[in-house]
This record gives structure tokens, C-alpha cells and sequence, in this order.
């Protein structure tokens, strides 16, 4: 996977990648991280009966879970070490009910800044070897340092 | 609880009773219906380990999960029989860490419709008797009926 | 007007008044400043047939600029002196057609932070004595100040 | 410029013209129409003191306008002959200045739906043969039809 982006923290793997392992709520609705790549992240969700809304279809909440974890460490893998990252705010627009056997949701940084990050996401429900799009987001993320 | 809105169907809370009931994913955190008014519904939700991100706050997809279903009981409520509920889009601001014992999601109607509804919704994180204004959603929700 | 926020700095009203009086676009379009008050302004616009779109409403796009500017500055209001006021995002709801004789836009803060701040904007229309919310705004801005 | 869609009006261009011609707002601040294809529109803007802020940047009300049009009509031209087009929200991302000699305001249908259509929109500042991304839009757009 190519990227636009350079990381300006050579170890933005194993940052993203550790972080994501202490998302107690990915264990809880079964997902993992699929792909890191600078201001890129991918998240994978195989569906389940326990996360549905009232028709079966996956929650949207739990669309907006892995979307915005997609979105926000697509932010925190350019962001330098010793950064934490925090979601100040995110819209999520539902194209088609979230109906599939897995969901894939990918976050992409749009515009780094120097503290306030744009990322954004789409989730994809995949079945019998199709994808399609069913939500997107845009989010805005700020680096939070030491310093301030 | 006093209401500005007249509802259509006066079963309006059995409905949305059972329709809350229907989404597992209440279950799977340990949501509940606090309270049902024409165009007001308050969901509940203890603090959990299992629901959280990297710092040990809430994660801000189980906040939306909560503010969203809250936001559509809102609407829902309002609704014809035999209308059905569909988020079209929503935004959330996360204005503090989601960081409480137990947490209230509030979502009211600010605009009924035909077709389409706009609801607000707040979480209030509660600690020591204390409640905290943690984050605020606005949501758009669509009234699907059988004759489109 | 009484308010729940105490302003950082006692010259907040000249501060707004001021860069009020240097949005140019706020002349072009025939605005004015009607209120302040920390963490509150409002502004008025009379209607006029060139500010509209296809139906003679008011474009959503004034209407856009007025919430903006009001909840832009109904933030700078509680900003330190010496700092700038920069909108990040802003999500706007449009609930009824923009008609009217006069527009009411008001901005309130509702959460400061040290650099980001939320902000909730209404637009009302005025006619005949009566007036009615046709608009919803949520605004996220940054206070900008020279040391960062 | 391809296109992905099929309108399903073959006046679509007219259509989208024509509306855009009512707009008197776009006569006010000197807007033109650029493109038009099947779910894409683009809107041109010179660059002018009357429109801008404190900071004699383009005021982010004037951007909305020209991106909310781009959404709108992109979505417009993919409604049938007889429908009118509603701005039911948007959201706006402002990721840098918006500086420039010209703006090109870009709009494209995500998602046509049957009566719910979601565009993207962005918005390019020019200058010196450069073009740079100085804001995002997301709009969810109404197909409001006679016979509802």
C-alpha cells in the first residue's frame, strides 16, 4: 500500500498497533486491525446477531466504533511520538443498511495540521465476494502533547 | 416528564419499548430504556471495562450507540403506526472524556416532519452523584411507511 | 442578558465589535451586530431578494454566514485579548424554508475549552411579529494564540 | 468529463442551468456555473473584498454557498424532470485559508437514493496557476416530487 503521507515517527506501527490492542471495546465486538499505513488504517468486523439494531442490520454506533477508531489512528500514525490522539467531533452519513458478513472500515487522514487532523472514513459490507459502501464519515482529530 | 409534542399513535411507547428490546446490541453493553416521552427517550448504561478505548474512558462509538438509539426512539415516537425509524446521518461533538460511573443519553425531537426528523441528544457521564455534560449529537432520522 | 460564562478579558464586546466591523461580507449582505453578551451574540439580517436561491428563500449559504459569524463570535467573546478566532467545522440543519422579513442568528457557546470550542447557532425567521427557528448550527472553533 | 451516473432526465443540463440562473444570491457575489454533468457540478467565484472576513480570507458562509450549490445541483441533475431539490443539512470542513484569486467549488454525488441523495463537495482556492484544497463538504440533498 502506497501513501502520500510521511510519518514523522519512524515507529507509527507499532504505536497504531499497540494502542489499538488496549481498545478494550475491539475485543468486545470482535475487531482487528487489518492494515496500518501512514494516515491510513483499516479495520475489519465479521458480523455478528449481538451487535444488530432492530431489523438485524448492524448498529450504527457500532459503525461509527470501528469507523472512528479507522479515522482516528489513520490521524495518530502521523502524529509525532508522545502524541495522544482525541476525536473532537465526527459526522457519519448511512448510504445502505450495514447488511454483510464482514465490514471493513477505512480510515484516511485528508489534511495533517499541526494539531488539528481531518481524516476521513468509509465502512464497506462485504458478502459472497462483493463490497459495498454503506456508511461514510468525516472526522476532525487533535494531537494532544506535553506541551500542549 | 411534560412533552411539546402531541404523538400520532398512542402506543407510541409500547412500540418503541419493543423495538429497543429487538436491538441486541442493548444488550450486548448493557443498555437500558430509562425513560419514553413523546419525543424524549433516555437510554441508561453502566461504565464497563469491555467498552473502552486506550485510556479507560468510553469509547466514542458505545457513546453514539446509545445517543443515536436514543435520538431515533425520539422520532420514533412521534411516528405513525407502522412507520419505521432510519438514521440518515448524525454528528457528534465529544466535548470531555466519557469518564463516569454510569451514563445518560437524552435524545429529543427539535423538528418533527412527514418524512424527515432532526433530534438533539446529550451524554451526561454521572459520578458521586454528579452529572457531566460529556458530549451532544444531532441527529437526522427518516420516517419510513409502506406507501414510501 | 445574563450569562453563565465570565469573560477572560473585560474588552470582550470591543474585541467583537470590532472584527465585526471588518467582515466585509457582513456589510455586502446588509448585517448587523444586535447583540453581545460572553459566550452569546446575535445578529440580524433584513431579508433581501438578492441573498436568495432559486425560490426566493433565503440562501443557505447566508444564512450560514450569519450562524457562522455568530458563533464564531459568541466563542471569541471568552477568548484571552490578543487571541484569533478560527471556525474548524461547522454542521448546519436546515428544518424550514428561510422566509421572512428579518433573520435572527444566534450563537452560544456551549462548551469553552483552552484553544477548541463548541458552539450552537439558530436562525430565526421574522415576520408579522411572529417568528419561527428555520436553522440549526454546530460549530467547532479554535482559539489561536501566539504562543500556540 | 466522464461521468458514473445516468441522469435520468436528458434536459438535466438545462434544468441545473436554468435553476442556477434564479439564484440571485450567485449574481451578488459573482458566482458562475462552470460545469455541468451527471452528478457533478462545479461552481466558479473571483476573488472580492466584499466577500471576506476579519482577515480579508473568503468568509466561510461564502464558501458554503458555492459548495452547497455544487452539492445541490450535482444531485439535482441526477432528479427526475419535475422535482425540486431541498438542502436537508451539511457539513463543512475549513482546512486552511481561504486565499486565493479564484475558487472552484466542486460537487459530487456520492450516494442518489430515491429521495435522499448525499454529495461531497470541495472547495479549491487558486492562484498563480495553483490550486489548493481549502475546504470539504458533506450535504444530504431532497428530492421533493409532486406526489411527495
Amino acid at each position: 500500500m502506497t501513501s502520500q503521507f510521511e510519518p514523522t515517527d519512524p515507529n507509527y506501527r507499532s504505536r497504531v498497533t499497540q494502542s489499538f490492542a488496549e481498545q478494550a471495546i475491539m475485543q468486545t465486538i470482535g475487531a482487528s486491525l487489518l492494515e496500518v499505513a501512514p494516515g491510513h488504517v483499516e479495520i475489519g468486523l465479521p458480523f455478528a446477531l449481538r451487535l444488530t439494531q432492530q431489523d438485524e442490520f448492524l448498529h450504527s454506533g457500532v459503525s461509527s466504533t470501528i469507523m472512528d477508531s479507522a479515522c482516528g489512528y489513520a490521524a495518530f500514525s502521523l502524529m509525532p511520538a508522545g502524541a495522544r490522539v482525541l476525536t473532537i467531533e465526527f459526522k457519519i452519513n448511512l448510504l445502505a443498511p450495514a447488511a454483510g458478513d464482514r465490514f471493513r472500515a477505512i480510515g484516511k487522514v485528508r489534511k495533517p495540521g499541526r494539531s488539528v487532523f481531518v481524516a476521513e472514513g468509509e465502512l464497506f459490507a462485504e458478502r459472497d465476494g462483493g463490497s459495498k459502501l454503506v456508511a461514510t464519515m468525516v472526522a476532525t482529530l487533535m494531537a494532544v502533547t506535553a506541551n500542549g
